[in-house]
């Protein structure tokens, strides 16, 4: 794990994009993924979920990687750990499962760097808070944002059925309505990071 | 400095309130404020500020001190550092000032922690953004608020003007109409902090 209060971004130009095979959805509705999770929390227990924050720079200001889902959802590339596993491995293993080739050549060097939010699900509802509320003895599920550290250059493949955004902070912030709670917050969360704008 | 992933919090009760002289807002109105920031902005060039998130805990769930001034308007405490002053002890003699009693004897023991956000204000007024917007190249203003860790028992006398608040994340959460923008995000900076409440 590397942390650090000085993170260095590159140009998106540095990157290559390529496509792979879709990744579907595994609910066609919000109500379908909220009866899994119930059924998955009965036989684990507290879901946990791994998300990489993955930094890029246009025109001198940072952007964040988002996976855009048809026309309007977006989300940041993670997923759900199995039981017991290792968060920075499985954030890699999410990570390599969404933005990855299938050749293991071609894999990104994931830095994983430090832990900028936690969000909790105290019930089976879409609803999740920067706290586990009081009262709430047994959340259903907690929701942890990473900060990934890209190399100068790397190569993703983004799943065809997918599209992959660079968002500016500009537009993250205080936009609630487009982005959710936990992707609009993440300006304020990052502020506390200088950021390195490397010109290649 | 101190940095931990995890902040030990101690019941509101532990700490004792008095009160000492005045400590009045220098300003009147808005326009005041922003014109003797101009005015200084000449004299010293950019602006930093410093504010402190001291926390307690009641009912094993975080709440931060807030100064409120009248009725509605509540601030962290801390303030503006000389030109060329270090922001940890610029913050620990902002702290004193607000919440101190007069007696060298009665200091708290200020342990300034993380760093867990940075403000900008682009231009002369009320805006703030948590991140310098592209093509600003002079901001006016950079306010850093830090976490200060309290000890298990402290004094504080506050200023007869104004009143100290315990205020729970969980009424900051999502409240940008009561605490503005810079106040009511902390819930989510503070979310990747683990929060050991003590129980003396």
């Amino acid at each position: 794990m590397v942390t650090s209060s000085v993170v260095n971004t590159y140009p998106l130009s540095s990157y290559t994009f390529g496509t792979k095979e879709p990744k579907m959805e595994k609910d066609t509705s919000v109500a379908d993924r909220l009866a899994r999770m119930k059924v998955n929390y009965m036989k684990e227990g507290m879901r946990t979920s791994v998300e990489g924050i993955l930094l890029v720079q246009e025109h001198n200001h940072p952007h964040i990687l988002l996976l855009q889902i048809g026309n309007t959802f977006c989300k940041l590339p993670g997923g759900r750990l199995k039981p017991g596993e290792n968060e920075i491995e499985g954030l890699k293993r999410k990570l390599s499962s969404k933005l990855a080739a299938n050749s293991p050549a071609l894999q990104p060097d994931w830095q994983i760097g430090e832990s900028v939010a936690i969000w909790w699900r105290p019930n089976f509802e879409t609803i999740m808070y920067p706290y586990c509320p009081p009262h709430i003895t047994k959340p259903k599920e907690c929701k942890k944002l990473f900060l990934v550290h890209l190399s100068e250059r790397e190569y993703f493949a983004v799943p065809k059925n997918l599209k992959l955004l660079a968002v500016p902070l500009f537009e993250l912030y205080d936009n609630v309505q487009r982005y959710g709670p936990v992707i609009s917050t993440i300006p304020q969360q990052l502020s506390r990071f200088q950021f390195n704008m490397i010109h290649p």
